[in-house]
């Protein structure tokens, strides 16, 4: 099978490091580098996540850079009520056994393209700093993205404001550039993500596989269900991993095609992604939209890939 | 039984019709006056819709008064596509047997407001308006009003735009001086009253009744049907309705306390009702928000109400 | 000689005040009522100081009403830097020897301007916070305003803000209803009022009049001039004046037709009064805008009105 | 003497190619690169053009990139009233003699600072979006930029609205970027540039220099004249030249500190750079602006660089 060649750009978090081991474990996807961004903690914080969790699970050749340290114009708020302290509480894990690269997130993910025979798919999952600038500074590269398949925004409501979404709050100028780069986009919004959770007995599953992996998987599941449980969600929402999943295997997704637009004005609204997928607003379609997913077939396909690795 | 007292503001229209048969035919509430706005077409002819349909049904004792014809910065949308070029295509009434008063909206709000023992019910269902003028120009009156129960907004989605509802899109402005006037606010949003509708086979049991006010909803609904039918809808919301159903029987909603603000700033999503029921915000509430509706005892609460009229 | 009937709405103040004395001693227009908004300081001082002032030169016939104690939406900020903690600092003034009316600022308005055979002058010198809500509730008494001259805005440069003055700062939605209103506009605006002064030497003139007015004036003129010395002006600006001189003789000042809009929703910019006088925007012209003044007529003209009083 | 290393970023333009001419001129500056951006016209135009005016007085072995083809988010506006369809009409060049660099214009900014043992003076003279980008691609070279002398912003008044200056009204959310990116700025906006005309009989002192560079300039100004002259200006405004005047010799400019904000969001005033001058806002000060100009000495300093060329 031909293996279809993907970057993350991460704010690791406990959903993003899932997702980075749904990438890794995959064989429908090749994970070619990782960048990181400010987002869910400051970027020192996710990028040493990032190095942790992928040392963790013995994974040291993939290139892994640090990008932006903030965002257009919206200052930095941090989710350390989501993902604890460190941005990635809950497991203990050891010290980093390899170092990120020299290059900027974007160089990186500019030298990637560049070098690659193959077109490249983008799965952001934290604010879109790094992709709007990459997409600001190598326009002539952008032929050669296959596809953005961000996590963040929704139609309905927000978790960040009534009506956004953090990622798509914290820089929603970087995700207008992204939204109007020309680039095929899914947006896996939180009208589908939220519904992407694992249940309590399905974390013990993945705890059971008795691999690293697993038990990285459970013990993160630990820690961010207790925030999940605490606001009343049914479970822990893997919203980052679906950014992942949706390349790996869209048809998980209910998706309907949308113009999404960013508000940057609005006093009360600033980030929110409005969605018209009724054609009342006359303005183009831009975006694969998430409007529900199979969450079974989703935990599965999570399983297997953990199941894959150490 | 103590009758409540009210005053309607609508841009009649059909569910605004009905809204009026509703109030008329309600023992719980008393209707002390009617003002129109413009709003699904030109006051003109909302005006004129108003007294055609309250002289079909033998009711020509309540004041009516011609109120704005503009609104406070958004130009005039008209929904014509909706409700047809007289603003209430369908039925054939006759013209009005008697004519409105010579006040103004504000004017006669605020002479029925001052000339009243009680404490008065504002439900407007057009766009707000004469109800922030009357708010502007009479701040001495407000202790005077009950509560303002409106039909408008939405907490998730939207009509006239992915997330705007049309009447507060069509005077955001007005809306949001409504919203922070202090007043009690029932917001009977589109999350409630698009499930407030009435089905073909309810539309002749209204028929049925026999009287002139049950023949007049059944062909309100004739028409007004056709257009939700071609949408998709499940048959035709009632939206107006519910704002006099809310003040008869509150407990037909679910409600949830929120603070709702209006957006006016957003390029696109001017006219928002953002909706915080989770207290994200940290702003206060100041408004109940419907959020769901018994659609059945909806419905035999208009059919009671029609059944009691010529 | 045909007096030109007016009304002024003030935030009394100093410069109001005087403006209150040249309106006053003038005979080329009556003063018929006088308004009163929050504005300087909140809306019971302002009304106080006017009422006060008013008594002192023995006019207690003027009817004189309350008007708007807060603003369309911007959160009031006090001038007491300027004015002092009474909003009128320096003269000592007896307390009032008459009161205001029952009426509202606004039904004040709408009483004298219906029951007058002539059209009506408006000369506000506060936030328009009473005209825009004459505006939106007695659209129909429109044609028989002759025109509104406001101090306010400013083309070039701004007080409350680096390109916006005060009173239309502090309420610029009511500006706009204003602006848009139809009627003929002028706007007194910062770029002719900052060089309407009265230098130390003039205002010595004006004591030496020895009436109660001459002497008040100096009195008002000793503390606002002391601020304005602070501030590096030349003198002590009559903003406020400038709008009844402008009505007794345009000819005093440098005019040009603009149009002007209001900035309601910059960050940075709100309440600027955007003016276009080489019609780049291809808006329409709504405004006569005051570009310069002829000072010394300027201050000659008040030197007679203030002469002509007790 | 130590000649300061600069990269101009321009969309020439009659105004650019002698901003151009005066750095090649003069001692005190050593042009490293030559960038270019969509602005006056579209990208391919106003590279050529530099490319040909480079060629015509005999500078070929300057990198020449080509940049930004569109903006962040504005619309392009093409001033073709004021440049011609070629963007440079007037002199007849001949086609180039040598072609750009193969890099992006960022990528040759990049390369030039990272290569350049001093620190590197930006004189950007178009809409700011290469700078903006650099900046958002590159923090690491920030400490390397010496200072940013751009061309455009104003403190009062407009030439592309009422309030705003075309280059910052073109891409308002590139000079943000650039405003808050924390290296030195000198904003040599319209308040200063509009004085830095060049009159016809200076220009003719111009062409009697007789060599290339003087020609050109005489021809450019014959063009570019008359439509100053046209509209009512005093002569032909040099602003771009002005940005690298300033670097040459602050002392031709009257300089004032500033907090300098963009407005972003008013309906009618975004791309106006706020300019504070006065503390009003508490803002912290990020700009030296220009308020006038010595224009003497700065024709002179031009004439000096004229004529030390070909």
């Amino acid at each position: 099978m031909n293996k279809r060649p993907i970057i993350i750009d991460c704010d690791t978090g406990h959903d993003d490091a899932i997702a980075l081991l749904l990438a890794l474990g995959s064989p429908e996807v090749e994970l070619k580098a990782v960048t990181t961004t400010a987002g869910n903690n400051v970027v020192d914080k996710t990028f040493h996540n990032t190095l942790k969790v992928l040392s963790h699970i013995g994974v040291t050749d993939i290139p892994v850079a640090k990008g932006a340290e903030s965002f257009f114009f919206q200052p930095h708020k941090i989710a350390d009520h989501v993902h604890g302290d460190s941005g990635l509480d809950g497991p203990e894990l050891a010290e980093p056994s390899f170092g990120g690269v020299k290059l900027s997130a974007v160089e990186l993910i500019e030298k990637t393209v560049r070098e690659s025979a193959e077109k490249i798919t983008l799965c952001p999952m934290g604010p879109l700093t790094n992709i709007a600038t990459f997409v600001l500074s190598c326009p002539d590269l952008l032929p050669k993205i296959e596809r953005i398949s961000f996590m963040g925004g929704s139609a309905v409501g927000g978790n960040a404001s009534p009506v956004a979404e953090f990622n798509t709050w914290q820089d929603p100028e970087a995700a207008q550039i992204v939204l109007k780069s020309g680039v095929p986009i899914t947006m896996c919004s939180l009208d589908a993500t939220f519904d992407a959770y694992i249940t309590a007995e399905e974390k013990e599953r993945f705890r059971q596989i008795g691999n690293k992996a697993g038990i990285l998987t459970a013990e993160l599941l630990d820690f961010f269900g207790k925030f999940h449980a605490k606001v009343g969600n049914k479970g822990a929402p893997m919203h980052d991993a679906c950014a992942v999943a949706a390349v790996i295997n869209p048809a998980l997704f209910e998706m309907k095609r949308a113009n999404v637009s960013m508000d940057l004005n609005g006093t009360f609204t600033r980030g929110c992604t409005t969605t018209d997928i009724t054609g009342v607003t006359g303005r183009k379609q831009n975006c694969d939209v998430t409007f529900g997913v199979d969450r079974e077939a989703f935990v599965e396909l999570l399983y297997s890939a953990v199941k894959n690795l150490q």
